[in-house]
C-alpha cells in the first residue's frame, strides 16, 4: 500500500503514521518513499520540510508541479492500493490529481454528520461527473459519542449526514466512526490506532470498512 | 461589520448565517453585500452560485481573479470591522488577502486542543512573518465536551493544543471554546449562536472573546 499525502500546506499524515523527522532519499531520478508502519509507503511534502513549524507558501501552479513531479519520479514498487490523501475543496490539488491518473478508481468521501459539511462535501458529486471520476462511498466521521461512563450516546456534531450525502451522491454509505479520544491521542504519537487498540468498536469499523471498500474495487 | 468569505470551495458563511438562497447584486460598478442578521454584510461565492450543490473548480489564478474583484468591487459602506474568513492552509486565498489588503490588523488562528492540528496552524507563524502580518491572538475551538448528564467533562480532541499554539506563535490564547451539540445545530439552521442561547456558557466566551479582539484592535 501507498499513501500520497496531497496536502501541500497541511500534510498529516508524517505525524499521524509517526514518521516526523524521516526525509525522503532520491536514488538517479527516482524518489523514494518512506517506509511507515505496516509497510506502507509514504510520500509528503512534510518530508522535504526541515521541520514541522515550516510553512509551504505556495500558489496553486507550485502545488500542481509538485504533484505532477512526485507522482511521476516517486518508485512505488509493486502497489495494491495507492491511496491520495486530499485537502478539502476542488481546486489545483484535486484538478491536478484527477487530470494525471488516467485509471482512478474512484473518490471516498468523508464528511460530518452536520448538514453545513454534508452541504459542502456534496459538491464532490459535480466534480466527479465533470472529471468523469467515480464516487465509490461515503465516510461519516466523528458520528457520535459514547459516555465511557453512563454509555449514553450524544449526536454532538448533528445526525444522519453521511446518509443523506450517500443518498445525494449515488454511492453506499461504507461506515460511521464514533468519536474515540483515543483516536486523537494515537494521531498525535505516530500510532495507528488498529494497531494500538485493535479490540476497540472504531477498530472493528475501520477494518471492515477497509474490507468494503476492497471489494467495491475488486468487483468494479 | 463585514464578513468576507474567502473560502471559494467551502463557502460557509451562507448557510451559518441563515442566507441560503440570496444573491449578491450589483449597481452599477458595485456589487452590494447580502445582509444577515444583526445587519452584517456578506461576501460569498455562495450568493453567487444558482444552488448549494454547484461546485467552484477553480485553479489558483481564477480564485486569486475572483477575491482581487469581489474586494475591489463590493460596496461595504463605513464598516468598522471586515472578518475575512479563510480556509486552512498557506496557497492563493491566504497569498492574495495578505498581498492585497495593506492596511490588515491581523490574524486570528483557530485551532483543536491536539497536536496533529497545532503544528499544521503553528506554520502560521512562518507565513506571518513572511507577509509581515500580525498575529492577533489564537481560539481553541472544541476544547472539551462536558457531559450534560453528569457534567464530566472529557478531552476528546485531547488538551492543551491552544496554550502551545499561543506559545509557539507568541499571541494570547483568547479563547477555549468547548463543544455544544447546539452550536452545530444553529449553524445548520442559520441562526446565530449567541442570539438563540444568549445565556450560554459558550455565548458567554464567544462575547467576551469579541470583546478582546475590540481591545486589541484599539490598543494597536
Amino acid at each position: 500500500v501507498g499513501v500520497f499525502d496531497a496536502d501541500v500546506h497541511g500534510p498529516s499524515i508524517p505525524r499521524t503514521l509517526g514518521l516526523i523527522g524521516l526525509q525522503l532519499y532520491v536514488k538517479g531520478e527516482n524518489i523514494i518513499p518512506v517506509e511507515g508502519p505496516l509497510g506502507v509507503k509514504v510520500i509528503s511534502v512534510g518530508f522535504m520540510l526541515p521541520d514541522e513549524t515550516v510553512a509551504v507558501i505556495w500558489r496553486g501552479p507550485l502545488k500542481t508541479a509538485y504533484i505532477r513531479q512526485a507522482l511521476a519520479m516517486t518508485e512505488w514498487g509493486n502497489l495494491d492500493y495507492l491511496l491520495i490523501d486530499l485537502p478539502p475543496g476542488t481546486g489545483d490539488e484535486q484538478l491536478t490529481i484527477a487530470q494525471l491518473i488516467s485509471g482512478l478508481d474512484g473518490l471516498l468521501l468523508v464528511t460530518l454528520p452536520n448538514l453545513l459539511s454534508e452541504k459542502i462535501v456534496a459538491k464532490a458529486k459535480v466534480f466527479a461527473e465533470r472529471l468523469n471520476v467515480k464516487i465509490l462511498g461515503v465516510i461519516e466521521n466523528m458520528s457520535y459519542f459514547k459516555c465511557p461512563d453512563t454509555g449514553k450516546i450524544y449526536y454532538i456534531f448533528g445526525k444522519g449526514g453521511g446518509l443523506k450525502l450517500a443518498d445525494e451522491v449515488e454511492a453506499p454509505l461504507l461506515a460511521s466512526i464514533p468519536i474515540d479520544p483515543r483516536i486523537t491521542e494515537t494521531m498525535d504519537k505516530g500510532k495507528p490506532f488498529v494497531l494500538e487498540y485493535p479490540n476497540s468498536e472504531v477498530s472493528k469499523i475501520i477494518l471492515e470498512t477497509a474490507d468494503k471498500i476492497i471489494k467495491l474495487l475488486e468487483s468494479s
